[in-house]
């Protein structure tokens, strides 16, 4: 059971980061998706999706899986993160689907695969560790 | 000498991605440095700077170094980035220094270190692979 | 269907790396699993096995996969690879489980996990890129 | 000042892993060199050094750069290990200097640069991240 369920998350990202747009899908049992509207401001030139809005994704899908299991309490930040490009996505809605492969006390680490709407194929895929500062 | 210049960077940088705020200090020579103005907007839980403004900068900073040896015509892309986080940021401006180590016909390589202005301790260090189509 | 079987790929590795040691359990439909039976060489001050052991694992399974798609021609090169380990392993033999994200023309993606015999609990996952050269 | 020289830690190397065939050329100053006596058993398919082989050194040169600061008592293990290829290796000696750019109470992190033994092209760039358990 989450600490966090996926709403009490939406509200904590709208509250930390009102600019986002990112919309929280899902979270609890070590996973999270979460799903971002692209629109303009989110292309590259050449007409895809950025590599930093990627990257936010990947990021914020793994502090929503988190945040899940911790609660609201827990200052979590990223220690280090490492994202693969596989395609180049299209201009419409990103989703990234987080899973934790550990939840230490100290250290949590997963990855995340974001997909583009409308298509199995992988855009990109991330692994990332965030530290857990004590209690 | 650079096929891009500094000013030339930032209008390319400024037509792009006009919300950026990013300013390029200088580029060539197989280097760039870039400039955040930090404000609100770039703050995390906490008051540090977010993991992902500083992976902007990571993947910007490559980018300018880039496009300051092959021009822009030149639509590389980011083919992947592998970034760790040594210190919280302080909420003040942060530095982007790339360096890249391989500019090949079909991929370039480099590193980014990133400072927090007003000192010499590396806030987070960046890898950073682009693709570069063929001509 | 794979171009070459866990036997064909067995008999590859035992030809070029004879000191490897490690058996080949299956492969094809863009995976492949691996053994490492460990011994006193694989293992590190403490007692556990050495992390250069897993980075080879990580990547000897990966390679496998490839071949099995690709067949004995194809000479891909590892142009990178990312690992994180997650728990101290025993001195037991080892597994290695790689899937294919992406096999492209130019470049192969995927992941790997790796664990350890008798147990369930993930020891190190990576992502590893390979550089497919052209026919 | 260093805890452990570069004799010292060829000692703790040689004592450890008898048959790494590495030699530690200087340390100190959260630095290492070291260097890769390159044989028949460290080629690859094609005639180059295998992969694995660099990640043993990369890795090998961070954990002698942090043993030099900490001393022997230090079982730093670890954490995590990105790499990438930029060169194929001809079948000379290679040699891997480390910098630690973090020696934190907890995590060291630095990065590792790999030449071969004639050529100032990087072959291969890795950054590294130890875990330094409690005293």
């Amino acid at each position: 059971m989450a600490n966090m369920t996926a709403s009490a998350l939406q509200a904590f990202l709208d509250g930390h980061f009102p600019a986002s747009g990112i919309e929280v899908l899902s979270a609890g049992g070590m996973r999270a998706e979460i799903m971002l509207p692209v629109g303009k401001q989110h292309l590259r030139p050449g007409g895809s999706v950025s590599g930093p809005v990627m990257m936010t994704l990947a990021d914020t899908a793994m502090y929503m899986a988190i945040l899940a299991e911790l609660g609201p309490v827990a200052m979590a930040v990223t220690s280090s993160l490492n994202i693969n490009f596989l395609r180049r996505p299209d201009p419409v809605d990103m989703f990234a689907r987080a899973e934790l492969f550990k939840l230490g006390k100290r250290l949590a680490m997963g990855e995340v695969k974001i997909f583009s709407r409308g298509s199995d194929d992988m855009v990109a895929h991330a692994t990332c560790t965030y530290s857990i500062p004590p209690v």
